[in-house]
Order: C-alpha cells, then structure tokens, then sequence
C-alpha cells in the first residue's frame, strides 16, 4: 500500500489551480469530472519520480462531499490515497484490523481507479482512500 | 520542489504510530525529538520508491504548535512539505509570487532539514512547509 495522491478541497478549481501552479513552479496534467461524486478534480505531479500526486478536488453538482467538507472545515488538506492491487482483498484486512470502511465503496473515483474510503473516526482523524487502478482488473 | 512528506498532527504519538504500522502494514523507520519546536516526530514510508515519507508529529513542550491546531481543529493532515535545493532562492521566489513565509524561519526542524512555512491563508488552507536537507547546504 503507497501513497498515490494527496487529495486538497477547495471553493474555486480554477483560482486554486493558478495558485498551485505559482507555487510549484509546474503546471497540472489534467482535469477530470468524476461525475458519480459530483466533483471536478485536477492533478500535479509531487513526488520526484512523478509517482506521487496532488489532486484538487472541488463541488460541482449540490450536495457533494468536498463543498459539505469546506462548510465545516474550509478549505485545505482532505485525505490521502494509497494504490493497491487487490481492493476487495485490501478492505477486508483494514476491516479485519479495525478500520471503518465507508459503506458503498467501492466505486469509481477520478483517474480511472476503483475507490473505497476509510472513516477519519478509525485513523486518528485522516480520511484515507484506498484506490485501485481499474486496469489492473481487467483480464 | 517535489514532495518530501504530509505532515499528520497526534495526540498520542505512540497510539498513533500503532494505528498506522497497522493501516500500511509496515513499521516507523525512525522516532526523532525536535527540541526547538516542542515535537516529537515518527516517519513512515509512503510512496512506492520511499522518497515521501508520513510524518507524524505529536507536542511535547507546552506551547507547542501541534497542540494548538489539535485544540482547534482535532488530530489528522496538518502540512505538506516540499524539499528544495537552495531554501533561501526558494523563499523569495515564494515572496515574490505572493506567498506569506511565516517569520522566524528557516530554523532546524526533523530529519536534518532547515525548514520555513507559508501561512495557509496564502495557500488556499493548506499549511505548507519548505525544507532543505542540512548536508546540501555544506561546503
């Protein structure tokens, strides 16, 4: 399990996406609608190699998790995603070793992955999502 | 600037350690005390090559930052850390690109790195910390 993306709400996509650009000194390599969630989603490169990345994660259709997260926290650092092999498999040992899996999950997350979350409740306050990349599936 | 490690602020170091040796299903690689800012620090491994890192950060001294933001905002992710080669260059490009370098810093933080912040109000929320290995900066 390592770490695949570090997921950031923000209010505005396009104003927060100039900001990190300004920051980082690079811009995004891409924009994505993650329709089922009701969300738009953007992504840097973090990590040296490029393995590991930033995602801006911001509400589009009402009452989506990220505008409901901002409402109570504001903006800023949201969750964090670990890529595996073997979702299904990766969920029953969370669950085995005491971890909250959301209900519902998995579904299908940004960035062609196969999603599930953990509930910060179980993992001292951090929302962690564990990601699969759909084409691993595929036979 | 690539991605050095996500900060997570605890209130129980040892707990928490615990809990993510179990979430990730591999060990710490080090605890470090850092006496100049009241933390005590746990690292873990994230990304698939090792280069990010978790970092969780529990107070120590009172006064210390991280109870602060715990008393605010409840334990979870806390900062992201970017390492550069040349902190100086990097904090007056960061200035002149409109960022708010909080004051007081570079001073020496964990893993031997001199570090400084951006105050998250610049940052779209998000508290982010600039580092430099202290072995770059030798001559």
């Amino acid at each position: 399990m390592h770490l695949d993306h570090i997921g950031i709400a923000v209010a505005d996509l396009e104003a927060t996406n100039e900001l990190i650009e300004r920051l980082l000194g690079r811009a995004h390599y891409k924009i994505e609608n993650v329709e089922e969630q009701g969300v738009s989603t953007s992504f840097f490169t973090a990590g040296e190699t490029g393995e590991a990345k930033i995602e801006l994660v911001g509400g589009v259709r009402a009452g989506n998790a990220i505008d409901k997260f901002i409402g109570k926290r504001g903006q800023g650092l949201h969750h964090l995603a670990f890529k595996v092999d073997d979702i299904e498999a990766e969920l029953e040992r969370l669950k085995t070793a005491g971890f909250d899996v959301l209900p519902g999950y998995p579904s299908l997350g940004a960035d062609s992955m196969r999603v599930a979350f953990l509930h910060p409740r179980s993992t001292s306050g951090v929302l962690v999502e564990i990601c699969q990349p759909i084409e691993a599936n595929a036979v």
